[in-house]
């Protein structure tokens, strides 16, 4: 039996395969897919599916124009990909297809859709105005996958699910009641909780503990950035809101700014902003799309920028411009990190507080760790060359031995939290 | 001679006389002004001049219908009650009128403005549009003043003075460039400078220090709040931003919320709020003058919320509406006293830093100062009832002896620092 997990974003998918062969053997991922450019004009599809028992053949297919491909179009061809290439696995040992879906709203727990019983996906779908170029993708593919193959069960697991815990303090804005007709409360919800959740467990497993022995502090910095607070294994604050807009500035979003600066920013922001298959408006496109990263320096890539921004080379505007970008982000990165560790330090010893870097920024950029450990170190926290040297290992610890604060990175890993989540509720 | 400032709002009117006998003599207030319900139909209108040598007598008057009354019917008004309540004052006495200001742009200092000079006007009122509510109204009270006292200089000091030395890294916002014609830049102003350059001057004086030697955290907590990061007497951050709106959560502001929920919250928030005599919409209004502890309570007054939150009686519904508004409050309070006394630790030692509360809830809300100095117990900061209950002075210590991290009580006293500044400018 396999298990496919997939993550959908507006114009790309990623997916993993998973061998299962009986309930009590390990997690065993087979296959990693990757789709890049799917509605993306004048860029052509990319379609990959790598093998990792290094044997079976792997695929790297250039298709025709991405404004011709739409998600379904994909499914067909990878399911394809897979069957033909050698691997042995015919269509219908997918069992189990996970979704990464960014908005559950309040949904406590992932949901189950099969060919008969699918009426769920229309209150996802209705969720996708407060998950702009998010939700919607998903519900595409989830149908798609239901179309290609129809005897799978489909699990959409939620990025809000691990905020479940927030209490009321945190997630009530100061707003009236409001008369419009809302598909859900408009309160803050959180997102990357299947990265959150993963990270735990991951910790709590290298650490020999459980997760409700775990107090943690995690930035999870990617092109979508976010911190979370952690008390006890469990959500307590989150930076991400309504929606994946609000806290740390990210590749291409504001993060937290005046919430009108966007009217004199843009003045038709209230006008829709011609996106085909949506409704999304000129303000949140351009808070979504256009900010952040990007509109600092020219570019979302946080790499780049640190590399512009400290390397060598005489001092210019260009240089300048890379490092205000890179002083803001990691302004806004301590203005989140430093109030949740002083939210866990005034209900636990600091003994039992941890911060995590995660996110393809957290995991990589280790200036950036530096710089955000350094700022701490009147809390006692050291840094340690050696062991932010050391390489291997999806769970390292990067503070110096003395620190009063364990600090670590953590690679995320989404993919194998869906998986385990559908094994547990599937019983697999 | 004698100088007016004054405190012009929406409806109300603030102000104090003082009198200035000669250049070496101390500031000495000699009357307090008060105007309520300036354009509220159906309330009447009520002027106050309270004279502070306990022999003249005081006017308390209530006047007709405030929907029949602007900015400029008050200020004749007020003159007569000054000049002929046996004060001996002539309304050519008063050389001097000080205007707080709400939003100044980039200006770095103080305007002046004359019968003979007053194009600088014109631009104050360009910047109405990022202080709705404020700088309009104060803009007709200058104008108001230089027809009532023509000979009179007018002196224009801005609530965002004290926040030009904010580094760029704090006051930029990650947008992209603007194609809109915009009157100042869009970044992080920050306001209620007025307020702490009064503190960081007080605090200076009663603890005979400089008030470059000041590392402080400081929460401005009245119906419009703030927070202000300190370092060496200067603002280096603040949680009000292009706008007040910014930060925390006020008697009717929502602060920071994600910045596409009032899309969802006010389908209209793009149209026009309907006010006579200036553009503002509907979604400004709504966060600006519906939001915040009126929306969590029913009440902006945070006194009543806190009586009713852990008052006497059944647990009951509005009981624990009223705690959710009181823990909202707190909740946004620690978070940005707990980010910039972070962000003064990674800069300066723990004996150079101290707290700060002020406003109207801030010097009144002994509940919510003890619940914050417990917050931060683990900074060895201990609470002391004997210096919380000790009355009298503007300026008072509240925390214990022994505490690591000293905090205070300062009455802020924004008029006494229009005059201190007028003074200086004009050399009087």
């Amino acid at each position: 039996m396999y298990l496919l997990t997939l993550n959908c974003g507006s114009s790309s998918i990623k997916g993993k395969l998973f061998n299962i062969p009986s309930k009590e053997a390990p997690l065993e991922a087979v296959a990693k897919i990757s789709v890049l450019n799917i509605g993306a004009k004048g860029d052509r599809v990319h379609v990959v599916v790598k093998w990792l028992d290094g044997l079976t053949e792997d695929v790297d297919e250039r298709m025709g124009d991405g404004g011709q491909v739409e998600h379904r179009h994909i499914f067909p061809i990878i399911l394809k990909h897979i069957s033909s290439s050698g691997s042995g696995i015919a269509q219908d040992d997918i069992k189990y297809i996970t979704h990464r879906i960014v908005h559950g709203g309040l949904n406590k727990r992932g949901l189950r859709v099969t060919k008969e019983d699918s009426h769920e996906l229309e209150q996802m779908d209705a969720l996708s105005r407060f998950a702009p170029l998010h939700n919607h993708h998903a519900v595409l593919c989830v149908r798609a996958c239901l179309d290609a193959v129809p005897n799978s069960t489909q699990l959409l697991y939620f990025d809000t699910l691990f905020h479940q815990t927030l209490p009321p303090e945190v997630y009530t804005y100061a707003l009236p009641p409001s008369n419009a007709p809302l598909a859900i409360p408009l309160r803050k919800y959180g997102f990357h909780g299947l990265s959150y959740s993963s990270i735990v467990h991951q910790l709590a497993q290298h650490t020999n503990t459980s997760p409700e022995a775990l107090n943690l502090v995690v930035a999870h910095l990617g092109s979508g950035a976010s911190a979370c607070c952690i008390r006890a294994g469990k959500s307590i604050d989150t930076t991400m809101g309504l929606t994946p807009l609000e806290g740390l500035v990210g590749g291409t979003r504001t993060g937290n700014i005046d919430p009108t600066a966007i009217m004199h920013h843009t003045p038709d922001y209230a006008s829709d902003a011609g996106l085909h298959d949506m409704h999304v408006t000129r303000g949140e496109w351009v808070m979504n799309r256009e900010s952040g990263l990007l509109a600092l320096a020219g570019t979302p890539n946080f790499g780049a920028i640190t590399t512009k921004a400290f390397g060598v080379g005489p001092e210019n505007e260009e240089k300048k411009l890379m490092r205000l970008a890179y002083d803001v982000f990691i302004d806004r990165v301590m203005a989140f990190v430093t109030q949740y560790l002083a939210k866990l330090l005034a209900q636990v010893p600091m003994r039992s507080v941890q911060l995590v870097f995660s996110g393809g920024i957290g995991e990589n950029a280790a200036r950036l760790r530096r710089d955000v450990l350094e700022r701490l170190s009147w809390l006692g926290t050291t840094v340690s060359d050696a062991n932010e040297a050391r390489r291997g290992g999806a769970v390292r610890r990067i503070s110096g031995d003395d620190s009063r604060l364990a600090a670590w990175v953590v690679e995320t890993d989404e993919e194998g939290w869906c998986a385990q989540m559908a094994r547990e509720d599937m019983g697999i």
